[in-house]
């Protein structure tokens, strides 16, 4: 069986876990807990030397960190992965947006202000983080005011890949308020067969 | 003809002028000003709400951000995207790893050094974003001391994506001494048919 590196704590982590859900891949998964920082170990370096979760172990034996990566394998098959170049190719722009322009932002404060407790000491750079977060809701929200889902008006990895920290976003001082289409999305991709919330046990 | 939304400047704007060159595919270059700001007028954040640099027009008029996205566009029927598709999610993977654990530290180091040329101002945070980009170029050395490229053995938009801002890292202050399988890599793409460098004008 598939075996799954994940924290329970990591948006990252639940991305892959809903999709293998919703597609009925079965898995396995090993908790790493980042809070201790259990991804430094040795024994896990030695599997991903960039000490980062998730990642999945093939039954082979192969090993796949990346949490994109991981969402395009098992999905490049299914409806959740469009069969045009173009289309692929915009799933993949928001797949490398919500990687570069909102999860170092939200999932950062969320992890500061959820996991470490830590509002005070990162006061000032929460600031930047939650300026940085809402530019990346804006652009969410532009997109989506005349749109049902990221791309090609059906649900995607690249919804699954931004709904995974937009929707606990107020775990980490954000308001979703200001973005009533973000809003109307997000239980569009709650709604979808066999969703499972970032909370579901493993 | 396309149109490519560029800045000189930018590495990530050079993995796509240096792919569209190596497939022999005609583009005609709009440049982007970035440390005027011009990502930010309206006629271009009307184009891309995320303002960012660089982009591509299709002929037909179709717009599509982020460099990791257009890389696959328009390499996916070429040899620089394998046809297996565990290595194409390695190839994803890597192209992750840099958008995440690489350029935020890297390119950045090199954008406050070379141009900004904010060395002074940016003291404090050049040691951390030093840290974050010797991390990533550890995991690079690692994972190339017994390899010649990536993925798969060949030269893929991986090693293009990780090319970009690796051979100018000395630009933000980073030694490539310690890191001799990256510096022999490095060589290996820049003998490439119809390499260019990054300050190839266009």
């Amino acid at each position: 069986m598939l075996t799954l590196y994940s924290s329970q704590l990591s948006g990252n982590c639940y991305k892959v876990r809903l999709l293998l859900t919703q597609l009925g891949i079965p898995f396995r998964v090993v908790e790493i807990d980042v809070v201790k920082g259990e991804q430094h170990t040795p024994e896990y370096r030695a599997k991903n030397p960039n000490a980062r979760v998730p990642m999945v172990e093939l039954e082979n034996g192969e090993l796949l960190p990346e949490s994109g990566a991981i969402l395009y394998y098992f999905a490049r098959h299914t409806p959740l992965w469009p069969l045009d170049p173009l289309l692929q190719a915009r799933v993949l722009q928001w797949m490398f947006f919500e990687q570069y322009s909102h999860e170092p932002y939200i999932a950062v404060a969320r992890f500061w202000v959820l996991y470490l407790k830590a509002e005070e000491k990162y006061r000032e750079q929460l600031i930047e983080k939650h300026k940085g977060g809402n530019r990346a809701l804006a652009v969410m929200e532009g997109h989506l005011r005349d749109r049902r889902y990221f791309v090609g008006e059906r649900y995607s990895i690249a919804d699954i890949a931004l709904y995974a920290y937009t929707h606990v976003a107020p775990d980490g001082g954000f308001s979703l308020e200001p973005y009533p289409a973000v809003g109307a999305w997000l239980k569009r991709v709650e709604e979808q067969p066999r969703h499972i919330p970032i909370t579901h046990p493993c």
